[in-house]
């Protein structure tokens, strides 16, 4: 049985290599080579395909039960300070976009990868706001897509996959718009690299399973994968959480 | 035509009264109520059913083509400084929980709705965690579900009905398990009304567009909706954007 344990590590992530898995395991590859001797982590592989993540134990780290979930070991919950039973080691935080808050509020002081919220409001702003983009929109309608095409093909009606794509393609239309002129989505001039694009990039990597087979018709979305995508942290990133 | 205009208010909402625009409009009822003579808003309407909101001028305020969208008056957009057109006038914030956050750090400076980020680092990470739970989850899926029930009845099949609803029940149980001794989503002890319960109580008000017609199997939730909707600032942000 698998189960969560205090390791001897500070951080301890709960991933699989999806689209919504990859930026979390991105950022902490990025931190610990930021931070060297300040940022580390063990991560454990949550195998979707045998329903792990509905597990019991897995359900007490995140209750939604999805991945990634991360566990940070030098903290405890609020309210679990006095309890010495197994359940209250560590902080649980659950959802891909929290997590990224989490560690750079946390861990990234120098904001290497985001942006002073008090003496950059509007950056700090843009960041939430594209941050948004893909976790209320661009992953849930991506995951939509690969469900009626991957998961369950021949179960929507032909409706239910066209409006799915059709509506995965205006996300992508406005992030080829959003990248006219800029290398990253937000920051100053041609913009910085931050936990807007992390969010975002491995999306747009796994675009085929969507129905949208190539990215031709997207030139500013497909030279802005590639930037993000040859970083050691994303190719790294990559890698975590396979089985 | 419609379009942006300075107006003499720092604050401009443009809204639509759903379950994504309601919260951002109690938020500002609430803050308008709690600093008297400090924030203080205009409301446009924004017409969803004569897609006023995927017209040119709205794209300036949010390239996504949704509700609720916010314009600070009292600043600009990054880079923007010495631009005299009126396209730079204001700072434009798009999505609903990207607003929330904004309007926590620079108008509810005393933590009323919300948590200190520095001081209270688990608590504020529970609210953000709770906001993505509705943003990429709660939010997404009751709009697929309204969207199969009520605008393209019979465009998906049963499969696609069943299954939103069910994942939709999902969400609704992980809220009524959170409630469990708890009066709000995040805080110690019983909890504080925050951002996290504004931003998914419109959800459940409305649950019986998205094919829950009850909510006596979730009598927390139940509970938990009647001690938010008591409240004047979410009588009052229920309103607001009303054609």
């Amino acid at each position: 049985m698998t189960s969560t344990t205090t390791t001897s590590k500070p951080l301890h992530l709960y991933t699989y290599p999806t689209p919504n898995g990859i930026p979390v395991a991105a950022y902490l590859e990025e931190l610990k080579a930021a931070y060297p001797g300040v940022v580390d982590y063990e991560a454990t592989h949550v195998d979707l395909y045998k329903g792990v993540q509905k597990e019991a134990w897995f359900k007490k780290v995140n209750p939604v039960g999805q991945i990634p979930a991360l566990v940070d070991y030098t903290r405890s919950r609020p309210g679990d300070d006095d309890k010495k039973d197994s359940d209250s080691q560590g902080f649980a935080i659950f959802d891909g976009v929290a997590i990224l808050f989490y560690l750079a509020q946390n861990y990234d002081k120098e904001f290497k990868f985001s942006f002073n919220p008090v003496k950059e409001v509007e950056e700090f702003s843009e960041m939430v706001q594209w941050l948004m983009f893909t976790g209320s929109g661009l992953a849930p309608r991506f995951g939509e897509c690969r469900y009626y095409r991957v998961v369950a093909p021949g179960k929507g009606s032909d409706h239910v996959v066209n409006r799915n794509v059709e509506l995965l393609r205006n996300f992508f239309s406005v992030l080829e718009a959003r990248l006219t002129s800029r290398d990253y989505l937000v920051g100053r001039g041609k913009g910085k690299y931050s936990l807007a694009d992390m969010r975002a990039w491995p999306h747009i990597k796994f675009h085929e399973v969507t129905g949208i087979e190539s990215l031709e018709e997207y030139p500013n979305l497909k030279a802005w994968l590639e930037r993000c995508f040859e970083r050691a942290g994303s190719k790294n990133g990559f890698e975590v959480g396979k089985a």
